[in-house]
């Protein structure tokens, strides 16, 4: 069995190894997965270096998600067969050739496509969560987001198309757009010191329901100014590492509210029915390829330092995924 | 019928004159009522200098609440009898000595305590609401209010203790921190850097459900340090005019909530039965005298100019009252 370990905090590329266990077998309830593709996040990154708002215990295998196929049984259990595939998330790290996981944990998946699949726990469902659980949209509806061309904006897109909400996609560079507006975005623009007047501009001064911001610092500002009576931001992380400042004003005559999503929480506290419903409704949008998430390149565990360097560089267009076999 | 009359925007004892209008009777479906007392709040004299929200249309009679008394009926009026007090709220301009408005924007008042119940409808019922819109609280859940000498701040003190919820309140200077205590505050400390520090050991570390903030800054930010997760900061003024840093680790890492109150747009929003409910609690409580607003002084209309220089003045202790005979 090989794990990708890491032993200290730090660049990815430095203090991540391969490493060789032996061969394993399930005890009672238990059952031995083979992994087929597991995704790098840039959150993986960020907690591999210590810069993530939980801290790993070290010795540590990354990675949260992944697609694995079942093949091997413990004792007692029934719910799985060998040859199946099944969802990796919540089972500790997924950045490894075989797992051994209480039978349990696991969630079947459909035999579709394996790399999809392999990212639908996260960003995918991410983009789900914040489209259900923050504001009750309706087909017309809008809605903003920063970061529109990241994997949970193009995630948003897509899935809010589906719904005929229409997004407003705030990107950093002129050369995205284009690409917003292909995924089904309705207007799609460059984020600066105008952005809140060219949001008014390309909606026609509609109320805007709901945002979602990963950028933090001005963008957020910007993002949290667009937004009509009684609408809400959702904070999901902090890529330009500044604060931003509060307009009060917008709180109390506006009604504005400002909140946070954290993924890991949420599957730390929501019920199983709950997680079977939000997976219910995106399996069969992944499954089917009604929606996608960009795939940059594939690499072995081997590879590990090229797969993460190549996961941290600014060009990439898609997720870096590890396929062990 | 003498009115306070605001012809400009600017300093409140420079703008506002005194000003006599031939006597009026009430046409059909209105009543006339004799004005008993009216409050000046700090509202007031920023919406009067300019500095509010909202601006006046001028010439304008300033004024949001009071007590008044029927004294002449229009045709058609039957639920209203001569000589009943009545809640000068949502009629209009109340510093004057009589008012024409319509019957079924009055709503009938106890005979009680005309002084107290004529600050009813502002302060008292901010509380009330901020105490029971954002959080679910029961008896022995902590809060934590900054201002908390205010005219808002020593009701939310009140109620609280009512209910058994637990308060944390936050004083710029020692000297008020006994009154705090008097009143059924559970703590009181002074604002400072070391706020987060003092609150957590005060309270024993206890999570913290619900923040009521009106000086903004850094206050604003140490109070949503204090909340435990899913605790919300309501915000609903900025004295100290400065605005906060969010934070956005509470609100991912904590599902810290940020909200803002404003009671001109409940009163513009609110259904008829959500307002009858909300005085309805008030009521009692003011008109028997378990809670109670401190008065700082009294003025008669022709002292218009003391009464709102006294109004703004950094050593009142309570508010001032301007009582039309």
């Amino acid at each position: 069995m090989k794990i990708i370990e890491q032993k200290e905090l730090g660049t990815p590329a430095d203090v991540l190894t391969l490493k060789e266990l032996p061969a394993q077998n399930p005890g009672a309830g238990e059952v031995k997965v083979k992994v087929l593709a597991a995704p790098i996040h840039p959150a993986n990154l960020l907690q591999i270096a210590g810069q993530y708002a939980t801290a790993p215990d070290l010795p540590s295998v990354p990675g949260g998600e992944g697609i694995g196929q079942v093949v091997a049984l413990g004792e007692g259990v029934s719910h799985l067969q060998v040859g199946q595939h099944v969802f990796l998330a919540g089972v500790g790290g997924t950045w490894r050739d075989e797992l051994i996981a209480p039978a349990a944990s696991l969630i079947p998946a459909p035999p579709g496509d394996v790399e999809q699949l392999s990212m639908l726990a996260v960003n995918p469902l991410t983009a789900h969560l914040m489209l259900t659980q923050f504001a009750d949209l309706n087909e017309g509806d809008w809605i903003i987001q920063s970061a529109a061309n990241s994997a949970v904006g193009e995630m948003v897109i897509q899935l809010a198309a589906l719904r005929g909400i229409k997004t407003v996609n705030v990107v950093r560079r002129e050369s995205l757009l284009e690409d917003m507006k292909t995924l089904g975005g309705t207007v799609a623009l460059v984020d600066g010191p105008d952005l809140v007047k060219d949001v008014a501009e390309a909606t026609g001064g509609a109320p805007i329901k709901l945002a979602f911001d990963c950028v933090a610092g001005q963008t957020f500002e910007r993002l949290a100014e667009t937004l009509g009576y009684g609408g809400s931001i959702v904070s999901y992380g902090n890529l330009s590492g500044h604060l931003p400042q509060t307009n009060l004003m917008n709180l109390i005559t506006k009604d504005v509210r400002m909140r946070g999503f954290w993924l890991a929480k949420w599957y730390e506290t929501a019920s199983a029915e709950d997680k079977q419903a939000a997976l219910g409704t995106m399996v069969p949008l992944i499954a089917s390829g009604q929606i996608k998430t960009k795939v940059d390149s594939r690499f072995s565990l081997e590879d590990i330092a090229s797969a993460v360097t190549r996961a941290a560089a600014s060009g990439r267009e898609g997720k870096v995924l590890l396929m062990p076999r």
